[in-house]
């Protein structure tokens, strides 16, 4: 029950034991989620995570959302990430308060504590981050994949970067945490953190992580960052036409990380598109159950049939051009004009901008009024005027 | 004047640069000297250091003679290394007014000023030991010869280790040295503290490396662990035999190290040697001057006296059998009875317990009363009874 839809389940054994230990003893078992209070929105990617959570609540267990504010105040103190810059205390808590408003739209509030790791970070002072980092070796930290990379390139790695996962690693001594659960990405930092564990003479926790969720390009992990993404407070309208927008392959994977439709549902309906059944139709299915989650069923009725009555107004053609581009060079999106000419839609750029201009560009059903839009990799439905159409795949 | 007997000063102009300003200026440089309190002995080798800050203060600069309280007081927190165990405030305090006591039988009291870096080290908590190893960056850590070793020997470095060099480079930061001084294998670590000041936005201190002086055993560093060494503070008699056990190679070493004697006599008393002169007059005359600067020229001429007396009482030889002998395998010493009977002075080693016991084995013409007692490597007469003799070489 607690591996479905996981990647990796570490030691599984020391699990199976925890979970009858609490089953005999009645006391919950602590999992710890732990998040960088750097961005406001969360978005589909991390409510993968936050779903599994949810099932072990259900389960009975306590989860605690750990705020990582200690080195969020810091930022990063080389100057040389211009993205992560210090924050205050005063953003810090408006960031986690958001947080969690938006986590506990999944999340059951009653079993979910919010810590800072300010709380034990401060107090340990740099006494206590000297004794943190004799408990690992330079050599275990240059195994973590990105810094073995990095080494090996000869870009520059701070020792710093290797004092971060040692404080998120401790994280979990002070919480005395069971499990601790993250993206797949996270491997080395959550195995840290059980290696500290057992220096500190405690029961170790096990490491739970889920398959990264890929954005709407197709491509990328979903991120703020990468403007592939669809956040869990966007309106219903906004979040129904971005789900509608994913391919038919990346739907089924999203069907895997996101739906709570059983497994034998979904293997059922990827059978009967496989033999002929019309894709759309299990991509409306997940958008609706999507926005009936975080809205209402009454929301997902109605983005559904705003979406139809959008496209049956601008009287969506049976069999529309499929046009292949790909983003200039280097780039992970297209300016729309781009698109507009590239796919043949417009003469030219001039034409293309004069036609936002006046109104007549939609992408995906919505109308284009910014002439910066950007079309992110990935399928789009670009319309121009009453009668051009054009499915674009971006890649 | 200030590179005389030196190993490497850098940057050579810029420390001109700062004498040419702090003689316009009046300003006094500040010279940073830093001691690890764990070892409360002063021996010869730590005076070819404070020999050269001697003769910076006799120019009027100012030596600050820098106690590593703070990271004494953790040890080394991986618990790997015993002799490092971690000391107590009292210790350390303890420690620190021994030195300073046999520090200012060399340093001018006046200009020198004690400090404890537990002063800016505390304050610096977690947080400010993160930024302090943002500026820093793991290849370069791992360029320090013995990292650089370590590290492809697969023998772990611990990543506090990477810590160390940091914190006391930050110490320039906080003092605003303008020279450190220390052994040339401390030049790594020198640089860093440069390092730590340029991006502090300072002044960068100049870095002055003196060699290391060899101990007794003609080998090793001189250093307590390895037992090859002149404490300040030992008496003039055992202080002068010891400085007499020395090989006549190692002696004039010694006489550029320790003598304040002129380059140009220490030439000419080598050159007569070489010319047939006997180098046990020159051995008397080190062994005196550095006897009547750690006690007086009274307690000189009566150690000469004494040691002269004792090997004529025990009626040294003209012609006193070479003997050249390899300690055990895996050890820098060894047992005097082993010794004694490698040496074929007793036919076994319980011959030559029984000559311990019964008061009848000089080594350097002192008696030994101990079983357990153990040579180092180096040069040593060793005497049986009143006739048997060697002068053992042990390698």
């Amino acid at each position: 029950m607690t591996k479905h839809g996981c990647e990796e389940l570490l030691v599984e054994a020391d699990w199976v034991q925890k979970l009858a230990k609490s089953e005999a003893s009645g006391v919950p078992l602590r999992i710890k989620l732990g998040l960088d209070p750097t961005a406001p929105d969360i978005h589909l990617g991390h409510t993968v995570v936050l779903n599994k959570l949810r099932q072990l609540q259900d389960l009975g267990h306590q989860v605690i959302f750990l705020i990582g504010d200690f080195t969020a105040m810091i930022g990063d103190p080389s100057g040389r990430n211009t993205t992560r810059p210090p924050l205050s205390r005063e953003q810090i808590l408006d960031n986690a308060k958001t947080y969690h408003e938006q986590a506990i739209k999944i999340l059951d509030g009653d079993r979910t504590e919010i810590r800072f790791n300010s709380e034990w970070c401060t107090p340990l002072g740099a006494e206590g981050l000297i004794r943190l980092a004799s408990m690992h070796t330079v050599a275990r930290m240059l195994e973590r994949d990105d810094f073995t990379k990095r080494y090996r390139d000869g870009t520059p790695i701070a020792i710093h970067e290797f004092l971060y996962p040692l404080m998120q690693g401790y994280d979990s001594v002070a919480l005395k945490s069971d499990l601790e659960i993250g993206g797949t990405d996270q491997k080395f930092n959550l195995l840290v953190g059980r290696e500290l564990q057992k220096q500190h003479q405690m029961a170790q926790q096990c490491v739970l992580t889920m398959p990264l969720l890929v954005g709407l390009d197709g491509v990328n992990k979903m991120s703020k960052s990468k403007h592939n993404y669809v956040g869990v407070t966007e309106a219903p309208g906004e979040m129904f036409g971005k789900v509608m927008s994913i391919s038919d392959d990346l739907m089924w994977d999203w069907y895997t990380l996101l739906s709570f439709t059983s497994p034998a549902d979904q293997a059922a309906l990827k059978k009967a598109c496989a033999e002929g059944a019309n894709p759309r139709n299990a991509k409306v299915a997940l958008a609706q159950e999507i926005v009936a989650r975080f809205h209402s069923q009454a929301a997902a009725e109605q983005a559904l049939a705003d979406f139809e009555a959008r496209f049956k107004q601008g009287a969506l053609p049976e069999d529309m051009p499929e046009v292949h581009l790909n983003c200039p060079e280097g780039e992970d999106d297209a300016a729309i004009a781009w698109v507009l000419k590239a796919a043949g839609l417009c003469a030219s750029g001039s034409e293309a901008n004069r036609n936002i201009e006046q109104g007549g560009v939609k992408v995906g059903g919505e109308k284009i009024s910014d002439k910066g839009t950007r079309l992110a990799k990935g399928e789009h439905i670009v319309q121009v005027g009453k009668r051009r159409f054009a499915r674009v795949h971006l890649g």
